[in-house]
């Protein structure tokens, strides 16, 4: 063997045998999964025994990843060449031509207190540091999250153990400190399309004088996010130091937190929930509220919308719910305050970023037709933050968050923390509109918020921002044939084929029935 | 747009716009996930608003499969191409050049059954169809499987939902039909180095007048598979047509099990159970059951190998097993058997294809240094079976199977099979060979079966079939310094040296204890 071909690597317990290829670019976007490409009659794939789905240690420059092995039999690659795809590339800073050195990863120690969680035994605080270290190292790969995000799911995970893994998510990332006290949040736990009240929260409370450092997240199985609402209205991808400036000068602001890095083993988790689609309160606890302590925060309020479709579908799983947040809050120093609110319809009238943007402007511009639910439900919310206040009595919040929305100080204030952003953007506007229409006399009775998010998404959204729809007939709205129940936007055509093909396989996502 | 750019395709219920590219081949292997790769600004993401990680339905000759799309931003795709994995390739037929169909994939309906199974509720027997189906059909993404698979993991199937997974998974793929009765087979659920029974125990039930048609199948994760050692004494992929020939004529036969396509929905589980190395007494049974029914036989015997490094750690472990699969069997028409067996070291001397063998031929040939072991273990399996016929009594099957082998009946029936599928042949003998030899004087007190195996397969087996080792220290075997404990055989130099490499860096792979 020549020293080209393999390299000792030492340590103080055992040594490694070690092999190098040189980098070459395929430009292969796995997503978030770090994959590496090899021939599988190179030196290295020969010597170690690896094949196609081997995980695989890539080291360059004293850094290390995990990836996933691709083989490549045809002539992608030279013999002495590695590929990455897009993500391993990144996370590497990898150049074309760089010499990676590749060998077995360790062995993953804390696959097996997954395994012991699956099998339903508890976890304990080690365990669930020593799992989500990993995690947020990126050594898991996607079936590896994918079983524990299925062995902890529904309520497989007890209070304590929602505490360890939330206090684990907490301490693998960074945490943000702001000097004075209260800092407050909200956050609504989801499954309620168009309910955008953060942009008209935050605005009356850092224009009450609290401070609001609000990081959110983008749409992951919905048609649009807050972030990627507020991105249609100015910049949102701020790092920590122009965070700060913002929250300086107006007290709040409305960013994007993957920019932050804040817990990124929820971020890494949520990749792999997102297609699963699995509800689990213990995680979803964790994933809140360790967001929230890292963004620094120390008081919360809670939006748990209650409805059939919605993410949380009764009462007593929205009071479940309730007491975990507020147990686990108490138990990591966050005082979190929960609102159960009526999720049986969508909030406001758009679904999809642009939409639900238009929305969030007429209420906060006082317009005539603004959304009457989306202004209450934010009035609501905004007075339990204000009530964290200890100027403010119990019972007085709703009244003085009204009185900051109607004399304008909201709308200005959203104004400034635009232009501290990056400047206030004028949302746009879809090429392609479609109403689809009642078929019948009678009276809407249900809508399928799932179904009906799915639409928006069918038609583009959140990735085309001006995609999505617009609702013309909630609950209790009486309709005659051919009126408008909502209209779709879409920025390709072909998109907005594939929403109809849907809306007409999946009949009654808007239900009207006739009146006795 | 333009024809060639989107065409409709009409069924009964909806329209679906789909689009055209042309196909490249990229020789990417994934193992057997399908992953089609497109450029991200290519009119099919536009227009239908696929990214990373989308699933899509891939269409050619009226055939269709669902891939997960990685997105490609260099040069290697032109703006009108699109590749697949491998896998992919294969599934499809396809040619270079050859026009596919993409479109978004329908609503997957059953992953809502996987769901439901991770919040803990049993499936029905309808529930497992449409799931199994769905994974038959290589809808679901790899991250759905693992769900699914550790919903099922540990005791979360109980025996009705074992049945419907077992019913399930033969519905979903070819069975096979004999004509007669009884049909015999036997299994070994697995993870002892050497346990080649099965070339020793066809022949002398065929040879006895009972019909064992054998499909067996290659290494996974081993450093042989029973068809990789029975392809280095003749051929083994052959079609069901000449399976059939073979077993008119000699009663049995033992090729490979991927030729036939038998149970196909769990050769796409064992992808992503091997990884996540979990393990499910449901699954096991379903997979192992459904096999045998899929290939046609009525009675089987299951060796359950019970050892610290095994798959089966314990006797409890080994008794809830049997029950399950006597139950399972019962109720899908299969009658079963199971024998626990020794489990703590490995079986025979040789591992790798080729040395395995060769301990086959010399149980066989009834020479004077055959591996004991190995013709015991293959005498109480080949007894277990031949007592399946009517014509020999309780507890007679083993004197009757030692009779039929030390006669020579055994052999000369091995020949005639082997003859009838292509030919006996001589298995290859490796060119490099080293000894491991004892470092100090004691006796054998462990044998870890896991690291021996990965020793063979660093050596090349079983891709070099005439690679592996030879293990000449069995438990409570006495060795002197400088005996030899097993020796490696290797094709290549290489291979060889990066084999001693590995035993240098883990020592007590066989462990020697001083005696007192």
């Amino acid at each position: 063997m020549t020293q080209a071909e393999g390299v000792f690597m030492s340590d103080n317990t055992h040594r490694t045998l070690s092999h190098v290829l040189r980098l070459r670019r395929l430009g292969i976007d796995t997503y978030q999964e770090p994959v590496i490409y090899m021939r599988n009659d190179c030196h290295v794939c020969r010597a170690e025994g690896f094949e196609a789905q081997s995980r695989v240690q890539v080291a360059l420059n004293n850094h290390s990843i995990v990836a996933t092995l691709n083989v490549v039999t045809g002539e992608l690659l030279a013999l002495d060449e590695a590929g990455l795809s897009e993500a391993a590339w990144r996370l590497l800073g990898a150049r074309a031509g760089d010499a990676v050195i590749l060998s077995h990863p360790p062995v993953l120690e804390s696959l097996s207190l997954v395994r012991a969680k699956v099998y339903g035994k508890r976890l304990g605080g080690g365990d669930m540091r020593a799992i989500v270290r990993d995690i947020a190292a990126g050594r898991y790969a996607d079936i590896h999250l994918s079983a524990f995000i299925a062995a902890c799911a529904g309520d497989r995970l007890d209070l304590a153990e929602t505490i360890s893994l939330t206090r684990a998510m907490i301490d693998a990332g960074e945490r943000l400190a702001w000097g004075r006290s209260p800092v407050v949040d909200k956050h609504c736990v989801g499954g309620l399309p168009g309910n955008r009240t953060t942009l008209i929260v935050v605005p009356i409370v850092a224009a009450f004088g609290l401070t609001m450092p609000k990081t959110s997240s983008r749409a992951i199985t919905s048609p649009a996010g807050t972030a990627d609402v507020m991105e249609t209205l100015t910049e949102v991808e701020l790092d920590v130091p122009a965070m700060h400036r913002v929250v300086e000068r107006e007290g709040g602001c409305i960013v994007w937190g993957g920019a932050v890095r804040l817990s990124p083993a929820d971020d890494i988790l949520i990749r792999v929930e997102r297609p699963l689609d699995l509800d689990s309160d213990g995680q979803l606890v964790a994933s809140v509220l360790s967001k929230k302590a890292a963004a620094g925060s120390s008081h919360v309020v809670i939006d748990i919308p209650v409805g059939e479709t919605a993410k949380v579908r009764s009462r007593e799983a929205a009071q479940a719910l309730s007491h975990r947040l507020v147990e686990t809050g108490r138990a990591i120093g966050l005082t979190v305050q929960t609102v159960v609110t009526d999720g049986t319809q969508p909030v406001g009238r758009g679904i999809g970023p642009a939409l639900e943007a238009r929305d969030v402007l007429a209420v906060l511009r006082r317009e005539a037709d603004a959304p009457a639910d989306l202004r209450e439900r934010a009035l609501r919310l905004a007075g339990a933050v204000l009530e964290f206040s200890p100027e403010i009595a119990p019972g007085e919040g709703v009244r003085r968050a009204r009185d900051i929305l109607d004399d304008g100080r909201a709308w200005n204030k959203f104004e400034a923390i635009c232009v501290a952003q990056g400047g206030l953007r004028v949302p746009s506007v879809a090429e392609h509109t479609h109403a689809v229409t009642a078929t019948q006399c009678g009276r809407v009775t249900a809508i399928d918020n799932r179904r009906l998010a799915r639409v928006a998404k069918l038609a583009g959204a959140p990735r085309a921002p001006a995609a999505g729809l617009e609702l013309h007939a909630p609950l209790g709205t009486v309709v005659k044939p051919g009126q408008p129940l909502f209209t779709m936007h879409a920025e390709a055509p072909g998109e907005l084929a594939y929403a109809l093909d849907y809306i007409a396989a999946q009949p009654g996502i808007v239900r009207v029935e006739a009146e006795p």
